[in-house]
């Protein structure tokens, strides 16, 4: 999967690419058959919405699940981030299953995810790229990722720490902010926009690309997978929250071949028995940059 | 204004019609200017939302401002509820204005209006219609107005009443009931629709029709004013409510001529300079028939 020189041109101008129904239906199967069973588990890998049961995102799952672990490596999805990126050593530094479930997703606010990467991890710059992948079909009523097109380009905006809306604390945008950019990129006409389809579509998106989401009332779930690739070289700087959120393992990723989620490949599942202990020390420091 | 039988027979079928555009920006304007005076005020028709000083909905303007007054007697909103309902003699039930603001608006979770018109106001028959005014443009992000088609046709089904999800009580249908609701209409197909148009368009809605309306994150209010007409003979039994809410005076609506937004008309406003003590007693005794 190469993408052509008017793909390359589309990310530059809007901060996304779309790619409908990319994995068939028989490699989701083997995704969403495995999320229940993630989703029931008593881990701090598991936040849970406001008043209910319903989880909202589930963290690392590639690194204690075997369907989501091969995921993590699949060359559909990583190649392209290498392209755009002009990197060839890309590492995971989050990786989450947001789960959106009928009648009980809640928002997500306005914000840029490298916001929170900067604020919180000291990754030094924008080097790296959301990725989300359908596991359910996406309509117009089970709450879509919104993007507001263009927003990429302004790098990281001022955020402020909200701790209260979601159960979920979030470097969120004003809404002044989000007004201006929104009529900047077209107001009504096209000022946001929220890709729809099946179940296997990806979109990639840059990381400073202004997104939100709205809540499910509908009674379709709407679980996708969010990956953030990072380079490298632009590993994060601080171990100030916890490695299921932000993680501390550089290694390069290697791809497994473009079969994989059909053919059984062997993958290591470090995190299979919990997660080790010191996932869950933090610190203030800053740290040197690895070799 | 009539409807034809096409329209007619839709409407049996589906519990709800809509008329796009039927009000022109010039008599759209004219109510829109009156708003932000209306949620400036201090009173208690004024509800906010949870956590924000944006009003969430506005009751009974039809009694303290003029050109609202005038939309409750206009024979374009009138006559079809009227031609529906094989009904001349109508009174208003329920005036609001809901707000929906501009990154505030919560959701309003999947409900009937003759669920809480019956638990809580003993009307006897869903002989009442609900109506629709949009008065901003609606899309798909600033939470439109969602219906499951075809499920007026249960009459009123079981509710529990809400009081922790919003600012606002309501007697919601659960989960359950909803997802089964929605497969019979079409599911993903058909199921749940969401009608959107300019500012100015109207709804009619059988007051048994199950409705919901999602979170409003865009940068775009999504004013629209709701009325609730009522057979005279089917006047509410009990004032367990505010009058505010659930009005007491059954005279019968007496039209204004087509142009009523565009001229000058007398209407009265008895609450013009505040609402009288007597709107705010309640009691749970059943009242007589009206002769």
């Amino acid at each position: 999967m190469k993408l052509t020189p008017d793909q390359l041109a589309q990310f530059e101008r809007d901060g996304y690419l779309f790619f409908p129904a990319l994995f068939s239906p028989e490699e989701v199967k083997r995704l969403t058959d495995e999320v229940p069973r993630l989703y029931a588990m008593e881990r701090p890998e598991n936040v849970r919405e406001k008043g209910s049961r319903s989880v909202r995102t589930n963290f690392a799952a590639h690194l204690y699940s075997k369907p989501f672990a091969t995921l993590a490596r699949h060359p559909r999805m990583i190649e392209p981030v290498r392209q755009v990126l002009g990197e060839d050593q890309l590492y995971m530094h989050q990786f989450k299953i947001n789960g959106k479930a009928a009648f009980d997703g809640d928002v997500w606010q306005w914000h840029q995810d490298y916001g929170t990467w900067l604020a919180d991890d000291l990754m030094p710059a924008p080097q790296a790229m959301n990725v989300a992948i359908f596991l359910d079909e996406v309509s117009e009523f089970n709450g879509p990722l919104m993007f507001i097109p263009g927003s990429h380009r302004l790098g990281a905006l001022p955020a402020g720490h909200d701790l209260t809306t979601t159960s979920y604390p979030l470097w969120t945008i004003d809404n002044q902010a989000i007004a201006t950019l929104v009529e900047k990129a077209g107001g009504r006409r096209g000022g946001i926009v929220a890709p729809k389809g099946p179940a296997g579509s990806m979109i990639m998106f840059h990381s400073c690309l202004v997104h939100a989401s709205s809540s499910n009332l509908s009674p379709w779930h709407r679980v996708a997978v969010y990956l953030s690739l990072c380079a490298v070289g632009n590993h994060i700087r601080r171990f100030k929250r916890v490695e299921y959120i932000a993680h501390r393992d550089f290694t390069p990723i290697e791809c497994l071949p473009d079969d994989c989620l059909l053919r059984d490949y062997p993958v290591e599942l470090p995190w299979a028995n919990g997660l080790p202990a010191s996932a869950l020390e933090t610190s203030l420091e800053e740290i040197e940059a690895a070799a």
